[in-house]
């Protein structure tokens, strides 16, 4: 087995050097997931894929789904990284940042689902199952739909009578078929009208 | 075999009998579908349970699917029936009518996939398959809300400069993960905020 050196280290005593590892371990897994799927593998085949021993890999990960979790979480983080630098450029009116928010959040899942199927089926299972990376990843996209309605609302762009939280709320309700990996799959057919029917819809609850 | 005397004539001279053995045929099979499941029941099951040979059964349907979209249609009217019966209420404003759109589908819907589970995943299955049956139930939603948005422009209720077919397909669309079966099971934590957030939301989007 090609043991690195630290793992005579207790899981108490990990150094900076175990991220390293689990890096390691997480990217070979990313490739085995990606060829076989993440259902077909067990932490046995994916042990001898990278060279270490199932006991080992357990000293950094409790479970397979542990490993899938840091998948599911890169992989969701990339989505919303894209939409992030979408919407925080220089100028754009709110109206616009949400146009955007909308489309690169449909682009880039529509891009994983065909370009990374594999790895797409980990986050639709991810949400299926409400794992953390997902509660989060949905929490994010929600805060950035939150950050844009404050922002139209403080100057006059949208309305201001509904609830923040409502509207909040029924516009992340109202973008969940894209926004979700497991719905995403399902609406494929939609995904070229649902950024421009979708985003003016929701744009024209919002006028004041 | 226990064949009905009818089953010497040809599909070319089917009488209104016909229908009544149809009939006969969609109910048996509802029910051993209900209890079996639709993927795990053959034909020749069908046929055992019915009584009936199979070669009998194939001169009424040309296949399972063909039972199936037969049951699929029937449990679907009976969704489009709840809705008509809940909008088409004398005196009420197209806002009110929009609002029991909402809630009737959610509630039939919802109720079919907890009382009828198997017949449930049948019109899923057809969903996801686009069955005629769901495409003709689809577009009988989308008429409805095309009427009330239609009297909600002629009335002055709601707003006028949006293409009717955008504002239309847009809030079909809203409406698609509690309208399309396939969609609505993996919704059901929406299902109780839904009806509310969801209307207002399109109703605000409707506002002159």
């Amino acid at each position: 087995m090609n043991q690195p050196s630290i793992s005579s280290s207790s899981p108490s005593t990990r150094g900076p050097a175990d991220h390293d590892i689990r890096d390691q371990i997480v990217a070979a897994a990313n490739e085995h997931f990606s060829q076989y799927g993440y259902s077909k593998t067990t932490v046995s085949d994916l042990a001898k894929a990278i060279g270490f021993s199932k006991a080992y890999i357990y000293k950094f990960f409790d479970s397979k789904q542990a490993i899938g979790e840091a998948i599911c979480a890169n992989c969701l983080a990339e989505i919303v990284a894209a939409v992030e630098q979408a919407i925080n450029v220089e100028g754009l009116s709110p109206t616009e940042r949400f146009r955007r928010l909308v489309k690169t959040v449909i682009a880039t899942g529509v891009n994983l689902f065909f370009n990374d199927r594999k790895l797409y089926d980990i986050a639709a299972f991810a949400a299926s199952e409400s794992w953390p990376s997902t509660q989060a990843y949905d929490a994010q996209i929600k805060s950035f739909v939150s950050q844009i309605v404050r922002e139209g609302r403080e100057i006059g762009e949208f309305e201001r009578k509904t609830p923040l939280d409502e509207t909040v709320e029924a516009i992340h309700l109202a973008l969940r078929p894209f926004v979700n990996p497991l719905l995403l799959q399902y609406n494929l057919d939609f995904v070229e009208e649902a950024p421009t029917l979708t985003s003016n819809l929701i744009l024209r609850s919002l006028m004041p």
